[in-house]
């Protein structure tokens, strides 16, 4: 089925404020959730929303906290995320970040105690809105294994960077992972293999087969390389934000555990020139221009796809799975505890 | 043959005085195309001197000066390198950064019109010595095509990363094309293929041959992830450091260009707390031991082979191919017009 951003936003939002969310908080939560689905990447999104509100109900995320902030030095800002909602303490550390930059050129927000943030790249897309360059990493569970080795060890450990342009930013968002956990699972429930480059079982053994592959391990992307990039974002994240190191983190994919990961935030007003960032935007339409490996697959730039879907999204609606949607509907608590103003 | 440190850094450091170069800064540039050969990466070692004198004979490279720094914010340092040696200019930008981070956290310097500063490890290396976490990265001539594309578009763009722990740090140094030009040109020369996967040649089709593929395009690192890393690294380059972008780069594989690339130095000193040096070597250690895919290759972690090869290196020389040791010794000029105290 199809429903529209307006539908989507306002039964995410009421779920979040029946739950004691404060309206501004709800509405920043649901909204990195539903530019998931308009972006095309169901995994961020909306079925995401039951375990982030069993984790309010437990105690486990507070809906009402922005997070706690303290200059660590005079362009570092460490925040205490109070165990919030993860966009919320994130979205209030760039709004803490902005003023400084303007004279630091360069400062960052190291996050502990924060709950999941979603998708990284609404973050640095929000920063690139203001003419800056935004870069986001978190750390995660361990799903991934090494390279050359067997046990998961990493977090997928997802990069964000934006960069504006005279025309769209270009916006990256990568994990470090070759293929999502969300993925094997849905090829799991679908039965049908995956490539033998994708996983290990949990003996740590070679597997094509998608459901030895979800009790196991993900294998980095990119081999040696993306392994490398992987841990060096696993070592950033732990350094800068004193959060927990893969194979002891929990809260990101549970209902149960109070949330141990970290995340960083960068951001840079810094350019070189005014003249910039016609320059970036000329080079980028140079590089989609470019002869492409198949004829009717033209070159892209890491954002384009996104932005893409979600034009289509906006003008109608995204697909959205009937049994999510009626679990969802039916999270709706009545008569609401808290209304705010919002009707159930 | 082998040959030992001491006489590579002697006979390096004697062709740079020879043509001008300050002692300490032919000792500076010399060290870095040493430090690769003792790490076991030749393709970034002396093999690149001949074309770093011959700038210097054809005014490309200025031996004598350390670029110019100007502080575009608080905590952005904007360097003109003034066609300096890469690794002094981009040492003397790090010396300046020193200060700077102590009080601001995070600090960037921004540096254009610089010669090539060989192995970035080297760099980031060295601020890790000083328990900072270090990030370097460049940009290139074009020689990388986009994922689903058939044309060089991006330079190779490498980034490195170190950050330090109780132990060694991590370095990760990665160049963001599946393999370096280098590699391709070996092939070439020994009349090997190469894997489809590697390159395309100049017409942009799908190619074997060693010899094909190095008029071609060599293919990013973890297809569209890699190539999202890669062109990432490209523009914020040159959006910071107001450099040429890539189909625009000369002067890094040529002796005829003034080199327009540019350089970015970022710097942290803002660790969480200071036990977090021993959770981080304590966690490396673990992803050391943990089951390796085959037995007899334990898993490594970014900076191992070269720490390991860098020892042996010390004790028993490092290979020079003979014929490039004649070629570099031929290179000295008698009598030497500038001696400063050393023997030629």
């Amino acid at each position: 089925m199809k429903i529209t951003e307006t539908t989507a936003m306002a039964l995410a939002t009421r779920l979040l404020i029946q739950r004691n969310a404060l309206a501004e908080n709800a509405k920043c939560q649901a909204g990195v959730l539903v530019e998931a689905e308009l972006k095309g990447h169901p995994s961020h999104g909306l079925q995401r929303l039951p375990r982030i509100l069993a984790r309010i109900e437990r105690g486990l995320i507070d809906p009402a906290t922005k997070g706690e902030g303290r200059w660590r030095s005079e362009a570092v800002l460490e925040i205490d995320g109070q165990k919030g909602l993860g966009p919320v303490v994130a979205m209030a550390a760039l709004d803490r970040l902005r003023e400084r930059v303007s004279v630091s050129g360069i400062a960052m927000a190291a996050i502990r105690n924060n709950n999941h943030l979603g998708m990284l790249a609404h973050y640095v897309e929000h920063v690139a809105k203001d003419g800056r360059i935004g870069l986001a990493m978190s750390s995660s569970e361990a799903l991934v294994h090494p390279f050359g080795g067997t046990r998961a060890m990493l977090g997928t450990n997802p990069i964000a960077i934006a960069v504006p342009t005279a025309g769209r930013p270009l916006v990256l968002d990568l994990a470090t992972s070759i293929v999502s956990m969300g993925k094997i699972h849905h090829h799991a429930a679908t039965g049908r293999p995956i490539p033998e480059s994708w996983a290990r079982d949990a003996e740590g053994g070679p597997t094509t087969d998608a459901a030895s592959a979800k009790l196991g391990s993900i294998a980095p992307f990119g081999e040696a390389k993306g392994y490398g990039l992987g841990i060096a974002i696993e070592l950033l994240v732990a350094a800068l934000a004193g959060s927990a190191l893969a194979p002891d983190i929990r809260g990101t994919l549970d209902a149960e555990a109070v949330c141990n990961k970290g995340d960083l935030l960068i951001v840079i007003d810094a350019m070189a020139a005014p003249t910039i960032a016609g320059r970036l935007s000329d080079y980028l339409d140079r590089v989609r221009a470019s002869p492409p490996a198949e004829v009717d697959q033209p070159v892209g730039v890491p954002g384009d796809g996104a932005t893409r879907r979600r034009e289509v999204s906006l003008r109608e609606g995204f697909d959205i799975d009937p049994a999510l949607w009626a679990e969802l509907n039916g999270l709706s608590l009545s008569p609401s505890p808290v209304l705010e103003g919002q009707s159930s």
